[in-house]
C-alpha cells in the first residue's frame, strides 16, 4: 500500500467509524446517507498529505479533516437543493430522497456537526484552525453566490470566473492543506505556502474539469463529454471565447448555442472553440496554474523527498483524464 | 433607564455598528436586512444580564451576545423558507423578497458568521463558550425537525410536545444566560443552574405564547387570538385537550376543527378547551416552569439583591401579555 492509499485508508475508517446517527431520525438519517454516498475525499487526504509531510502526528490532523469532509458534504447538500440536481454519485439527492426542507435541516446540522469536529483539534492550534474555517466557509458561500450571479449575470469575464472557482472550490482545497501544516506545526510561512499551492492546484483542478467536459477522450473521461455546451454553462472555454472572439465569431458562437439538436450544438461549438484555439488557451491556463503551485511548492522550507507524495497526489488531480 | 434598558442599548448599538455587507451584494443584503428587522433581542439580552449579574465585564459578554443573536436571525431565515412565511416582524421574509437560494445560502453564511463573533470571545473561556454553543445550535435543529415532523405525526404526546419547545426555543435562552455567566466567571454549578433557570423560564415563556393565542385579551395582545386553531397548530392547548379529553368530547374536538366558518370555529374549540379546563391546566404548567424555575435561582450563589435584574426581565417574558 503506497503511502497515500495507507492515509485514505485511515480517513475511510473513520468516516466509516462516525456516528452520524442521532434522534430524530429524519434529521440525521440523510446525514449518515451524504457521508456514506462516497466520494474521492481529497480534502482530508490533503490535509493529511500536509500533515504528514512535516512530521506531524495523524491522529491530531484526523478530526479536523473529517470536519473539513463534513463541510463539504453540507456544501454539495444545500447546493445540490439550489441547483434542483437530482443525482449525486448516482444516487438520488437528498432533497430528491427526503425533501427540501429536510435537505436545508439536515445540512444546517452537519455545518454544526462540522464544528463539533473542530473542538477535537488539538488546543494549541485550535483557534488558528477555527478562524482558517471561518474564512473560508464564508468564502465557499461567496463562491456559490458568484456562481448563481452568474447564470444571468449579463456578461461574466474570465477574471470573474477564475475568482468565482477560487472561492468555490480553491479555498477548501488550499486550507485542507494548512489546516494539516498548522497541526503539524509547521510554521507561518510554510503554512501559507501550502495554501497557496493548493489554492493554485485547485484553479488547475477545475479549469481541468471544464475542458475535460468538452476535450476529454471520451473513453478515459468515462462519461459523454459537451455536457457543459448542452446546459449553456458559462465554463471557462466559454468565456475564454467570448473573450478572444471577433464580432463576427461572437455572433456564430451565440448562434451555435442556440441550435437545437444536441449533435449539431455540440459539434458547432466545439468548431468554434478549436478554430478561437480555446483548447490550447485552456491548456495554457492549467499549466500557468500548474507552474505557480510547483514554484510555491518548491520554495517550502523542508527536504524536497518529504514533497513527493503530495506531488504525486496533486498530479493525479490535474493531469487526471477522469 | 435602568439597567436592562442599558444593557440592550448596549446591544442595539452593537448591532447597528455590525458591519453585515461584504461581496457578493446578493450574498449580504439579505443578511443586513434581517440582522435590521429588530426584534426584541431576548437573547443577547440574556446574555449581558447573566454576565452583569456575576460583576463580569459586558465587553466580555458582548461578542457572544450577537453571535447568538445571529444564529438565533439565521434559524429564523430557514424556517421562514421551511415554513413558507411570507412575512416577519411585518416586513417579506427573505425567501419571498429575493428567493429561497438566497435564503439557504445566505442563512448558511448567517451561521458561519455567528462562529466569527464567538471566536472573538475571550481566549479562556472560548472553547467552553464554543462547546456550549454547538451543543445547543444542534439542539434547536432537533427542534424544528420534531416541529415539522408533528405536523404529519399520527399523535404527539405532550411530553413529546415540551421536549419539542425545549430543543426549539428553551436552550437556546438556556445558552444565552449561561454563556454570560461562563464569560463571568460565575463557576460551573452557578453556570448551570443559569442554564436550567433558562430552560424552564424558555419552556414557560413558549407555554404562555400559546395560551395567550387563545386566551390573550385582544386588546392587550395586540393581535387577533385564535390564530392557532384556525391553522389547525398543535399547541400545548390542542395536545392537552386531547390528553384530557374523553372519547366523545374528543370527536366534538376533531368536529370543530373540520367547521369552515373561522369565527364558528375559533368559538367552538374554545368551548371544548373551556370545558376540558384546558385553560386552567395551561395555566397551572406555566406556574410549574416558572416555580421550577425560580427555585433554580434561588440557588444560585450570589447575593439575592444581584438577581432582581434577570428577575424582572423574566417576569417581563412570561407573564406578558403581549
Amino acid at each position: 500500500m503506497s503511502r497515500i492509499e495507507e492515509l485514505q485508508h485511515l480517513i475511510h475508517e473513520a468516516i466509516e467509524a462516525g456516528n452520524y446517527s442521532a434522534e430524530p431520525a429524519e434529521l440525521y438519517a440523510p446525514i449518515a446517507y451524504t457521508m456514506q454516498l462516497g466520494g474521492k475525499r481529497l480534502r482530508p487526504t490533503l490535509t493529511l498529505l500536509a500533515c504528514d509531510m512535516f512530521g506531524g502526528d495523524l491522529e491530531d490532523a484526523l478530526h479536523p479533516a473529517l470536519a473539513i469532509e463534513i463541510f463539504h458534504n453540507f456544501t454539495l447538500l444545500h447546493d445540490d437543493i439550489m441547483d434542483r440536481s437530482p443525482l449525486r454519485r448516482n444516487q438520488p439527492t437528498v432533497w430528491k430522497k427526503w425533501d427540501s426542507n429536510i435537505a436545508i435541516l439536515s445540512g444546517d446540522t452537519m455545518l454544526i456537526m462540522a464544528y463539533q469536529y473542530l473542538m477535537k483539534t488539538r488546543c494549541d492550534c485550535l483557534v488558528e484552525i477555527l478562524n482558517l474555517f471561518n474564512t473560508t466557509a464564508a468564502e465557499v458561500c461567496q463562491g456559490q453566490q458568484y456562481d448563481m450571479n452568474f447564470e444571468t449575470q449579463a456578461e461574466v469575464s474570465v477574471g470573474e470566473y477564475i475568482n468565482m472557482i477560487r472561492l468555490k472550490t480553491a479555498v477548501l482545497l488550499a486550507s485542507s492543506l494548512k489546516t494539516g501544516a498548522i497541526v503539524a506545526g509547521a510554521g507561518d510561512e510554510n503554512a501559507e505556502k501550502l495554501y497557496h499551492f493548493g489554492e493554485n492546484i485547485g484553479i488547475a483542478f477545475q479549469l481541468m474539469d471544464d475542458y475535460l467536459d468538452a476535450f476529454g477522450d471520451q473513453e478515459i473521461f468515462g462519461k459523454q463529454t459537451g455536457n457543459d455546451i448542452l446546459t449553456n454553462k458559462r465554463t471557462y472555454l466559454y468565456l475564454k471565447a467570448l473573450e478572444v472572439a471577433d464580432e463576427q465569431t461572437r455572433k456564430e458562437f451565440f448562434k451555435a448555442f442556440a441550435i437545437n439538436k444536441p449533435d449539431e450544438k455540440v459539434a458547432e461549438v466545439m468548431r468554434i472553440f478549436r478554430k478561437l484555439k480555446v483548447d490550447e488557451l485552456s491548456r495554457d491556463a492549467i499549466v500557468y496554474y500548474n507552474r505557480e503551485a510547483y514554484e510555491i511548492l518548491d520554495a517550502v522550507n523542508i527536504e524536497q523527498s518529504r514533497k513527493s507524495d503530495l506531488i504525486a497526489f496533486a498530479e493525479m488531480l490535474t493531469r487526471r483524464q477522469n
